[in-house]
């Protein structure tokens, strides 16, 4: 990989961020299942929340590898806080690509100061991976929307501040501004969950819900084409980043443990089965960072195969953090498997990513065109 | 497998005993991290505890594949309860086979109605798989043994009538038995792990702990080599049934799931890359248990290689559970990380199957000379 | 698994069989390509070649058990003849079963003494795991058949005396005996193969090919659903047996390798990884053989399931050897890409087992339904 | 990946060179199992086989990158050419910075023109991964030194001009430059190998074998610290990209073919699980390329981690090349294992790459401090 002199900068910095807040309180915000407002309102100070909004709109307007480092650094420290940054990011995009001028106006400059949280109401209870299966739908009353529909597994939904919810308008696709006060709108907080649980998930009920039908992100019909899959792009970006963020710390416990721990009268680390899976570890993530710093590289050039590169990275490195928590959690052993160590959070994390923002066996099915027709160098 | 005609009757009798007692609580005891004293209670009038103790000292007397069968469906139900017999019924081994007349006649009728749990006492904070870097010790004064030390990751600990403890006595590995209400025994729980959070984990402390010199069980030297082996070898049958019922849990769950589900256009269980995962997931279960039944039938005929197909067993079915419960959750999708889905338990609870009474790593090593010298057939 | 005495004294006497004529001869049969006359007159002459048919037919009559101890034991020494022993019994079996009493008579004391050969041909250019895209035909002229097709990767069809031709006879699928000498059947030899390359591989060319409509096995109709599917059963199970003889053969090679060979100042079995290659091919060799050993129980049985167990077993037996194979190169390192050592030899010949037969793929969507229907247990 | 014009045009021309000279052809050296004068005069005269030497000496003086992008293209076509490119460049390299001036004028030109071709003898009947077993000896007679040892699995052993050979002189390792036509030396070719089977291995025979003591590279003592060390340094880099080649080679037959081949009526592509191994396939070799590409780039900044990196790479793409052609040859079915389609011989060939330039084991075990003590990113 190459990083310029601005991104080893920037990398130190978040480094140090995520050191100093977030690293040492995951585990509390994993154990109490709810995220506080103090990293949240320190994301925000640092202008990690608008990172991706341009200067103009008030946001960083920091390039896709930078915006990449910010998400591995902080899948590092805690996949929760990193979700955030995830789906609000998502949100803002959204707003900024699609959005009218009014509707810029009015949330960009909010959403790049973290004043107001963004959550994607994309999945519902009967509609994962296959979003053609929504059936939300809102019908028109004068320029009012009526929104009906539930949105299940929403990231950060529960004290979100606006969401882009995906629905049917007329029967075709649409995406719309909700604001989380809007009338007609209820949230359910999901716990229980087996990683991220620091999230804040929800589920968001829309029984007549009303939003002005300027809230409309582009046009009918161009909701999920459009609006979901750029947004959906971004989101594959950072969970793809996040998830080398979760394999890296992985190997840092890992031969970190390794070193200190005796066993058989020598260090755990000299013995050749630790060292193999210390190696595997090592070489499965510097191959994930590699495939999302090129999908950044793409992004950042405008590159017409950035978004499958995207994709392709999403799914090896969500793989691999996988493996690589199964992996540390065996090294570290019992004490892996007790909240002293991070590594059982990282493999609840890590399963995670196997299956949102499309799951490893939809980027399976959906890669093998791309496989066929284009150059592996 | 060939199974008996009072073998299949058990297992009818135990199938509906996890299905009433068992399965519906799991998820609960889970979450509560504790395991309540009813379905202890009911495991015990039914005989469950005692399984492996002989009729004569008044337990079931069961054969090595009845005592599998029951695993196997405890293992199903809820790994923590089953973790129960496991460490019991070691205890209750130790017991019946190294302790003497008095120590048999003392607690083998407790034990075998249940009226006292046993709870293995071997792992330390320093030694886990490798028992022999063991630090807790005893010194004889007149007929007391003096214990010190601390054990860890103690299964049951926190509510355990009584222990077998292993120590070094003059510097050879010994085994005592030690009543929970010994003077100088104290215990904390531990919480907060990735699985089997019913269990009852504690932290064992011996500071000045005394107990009669009657207690040994064998003689010192032989604390290793024979009580904790003899025991461990039942432990891990133990275990293998009961990553057997894991993955065996998961294939239900997920050809319930791939049934109802319904994604692009078509049910779940119509697309091939869930075809594969279910056709994998029972081939493999199918061979764990298969391994695990050629251990038991060995274990009745008191085969000298018995104790070696038991630890062959441990280590494919402790990996097939772990592969299972990872796709168990991946065929799920998100409903599979929630706490409306078995799954993300069992695949919680398969972690540490992997770990418990010998790693995978052990086996890797240990099992090779075997591998060289014995017939596959 | 458990065997009889009659069982364990026929593997005696197939291993010496298989020490003596086989084994040793193997590489050059394989360096050749070709299968000389002898091994195949010694199978003959011990009765192995008709070791399927019935006693009354002049076969050995043997038990589904002791042919799959046949053919572990050939698979063990050379997966060529072993193939012959597959496509000649799926003949014989094919013609004892759905043969007139005729056809019979004429070709049941042939093909038990090994003075006839049978193959089996089912494959086309353009059909290989999909039967039911056959373009061979017959279409009837008088009491005769006229047979025009292309039947390829025919095992043995250089030299064989008799095949069962399937084709669509008035468009329904139907099975017929085909004489060798049949006029307007010729056959060209393929060379070149990855693995198994003394099996004699040709193609048939059948070009207005002459046979008597009353060699005609079973109705027109029931070719596939019936002769074939009952052929491919015991084809399948025989090759899964031999697939756990590759995968034996890879372990005593891996094991007296590592014994002997000595590395970094220690024998190479005194190194951990390969102490974990050694232990996970005994491990997945004996599940192999459980698996095999079972669906031999059922089919002795008559066991309605059995037909999908052993569908169960190649799946699993034929990646058993692939992956074992694959781990006994590695072993051996140099050694064992040269012609100095079989090990090469069986990772050619294990490739070739994921894919007759019934490819992994295929299996890998077919028994879903079994495996969602039935218990492993 | 960051390709320059320069490269991009240099793939070009070599792609072209590949396709016109190399890949109709391999198919045939494979089959008669040696590499024929033509290809190697081609390279020759495209300068290729002079690449790594710098343009002082005669050479191409090309990059890494441009090295590793011949090294590529090689591998997509034949391995065992591929394999004369990487020992003729290992002598050169080791000539060109271990030599006298004397040895680096008189043999560099001929080496840059391909005039002499040079071999690498290192490894010996029982030093293969752990070349400080090697029992080569030399000892001083005046100004000569009086060879004595085996080499074995000398690449173009049997037709090269000159050997590097590593031996112990005095106990210490040293390194000595060995023409084909001194007095003592003997060659026999190895026939019968898996894979690379055109890359005309030979046992190299040293009895009482003569050369003059200016022969030596470099001091003794630094014969395998320095001279080998660096030699295979460009071994493993160009082993690595030679994977990538095969990889990808596999990966274009199996798209080809998954476009073409047709079943149950839908072309093969269609399948999922086609699909699947597609998408692997294509992920897994971009990583692999990503890794060499990522080695490529510090080897020319000189960056003192680049040896680490490249050994990773090594590691990474050779196992990745192995899963390819076995997926690539289960894709094609009976085809694929036939002389038909190229990824049989594809298969065979990748498996040499796991053991060749460090095993992956010796990879597993020697990374670990790397994967250790580095940053992923």
């Amino acid at each position: 990989m190459e990083w310029s002199e601005s991104h080893l900068k920037l990398r130190e910095e978040i480094d140090a961020f995520v050191e100093a807040h977030v690293r040492p309180h995951a585990g509390a915000w994993d154990r109490e299942e709810r995220m506080p407002s103090e990293p949240i309102q320190a994301l925000a100070a640092r202008g990690y929340l608008g990172a991706l909004i341009s200067r103009e709109a008030g946001g960083g307007g920091v390039d896709a590898l930078s915006f990449g480092l910010l998400n591995e650094a902080l899948g590092r420290g805690c996949s929760s806080l990193r979700s955030l940054v995830t789906v609000h990011s998502m949100v803002a995009h959204a707003v900024e690509r699609w959005g009218s001028r009014a509707l810029r106006d009015r949330w960009l400059p909010a959403l790049a100061r973290g004043a107001a949280l963004g959550a994607f109401g994309l999945t519902e209870p009967q509609a994962g991976s296959d979003p053609g299966g929504i059936e939300t739908t809102a019908t028109e009353r004068g320029d009012t929307l009526v929104l009906n529909g539930r949105k299940r597994w929403i990231t950060f939904g529960e004290i979100a501040d606006v969401f882009v919810i995906f629905l049917k308008l007329g029967g075709a696709p649409a995406a719309v501004l909700v604001p989380s006060d809007s009338p007609g709108l209820s949230r359910a907080p999901i716990r229980g969950m087996l990683g991220t649980r620091a999230s804040m998930l929800a589920e968001i009920t829309l029984s007549g819900c009303e939003v002005p039908r300027d809230n409309l992100l582009a046009r009918p019909g161009f909701g999920l084409s459009h609006v979901a899959q750029s947004a959906l792009d971004w989101g594959r970006y950072s969970v793809a980043w996040g998830s080398v963020g979760i394999a890296h710390a992985c190997l840092d416990a890992s031969a970190r443990y390794a070193e200190e721990r005796h066993q058989f009268g020598a260090r755990l680390r000299d013995h050749q089965l630790i060292r193999a899976m210390l190696t595997e570890m090592h070489v499965q993530t510097r191959a994930a960072a590699l495939l999302c710093w090129n999908a950044g590289r793409l992004k950042d050039q405008r590159h017409p195969s950035a978004i499958l590169e995207t994709s392709l990275a999403k799914y090896f490195a969500s793989r691999t953090a996988m493996r690589a928590a199964t992996d540390a959690v065996q090294i570290h052993g019992a004490n892996g498997c007790s909240a002293d160590h991070p590594v059982e959070r990282l493999l609840r994390d890590a399963k995670i990513m196997e299956i949102i923002e499309g799951s490893s066996q939809l980027h399976q099915i959906s890669l093998a065109d791309h496989a066929s027709h284009s150059s592996p160098l």
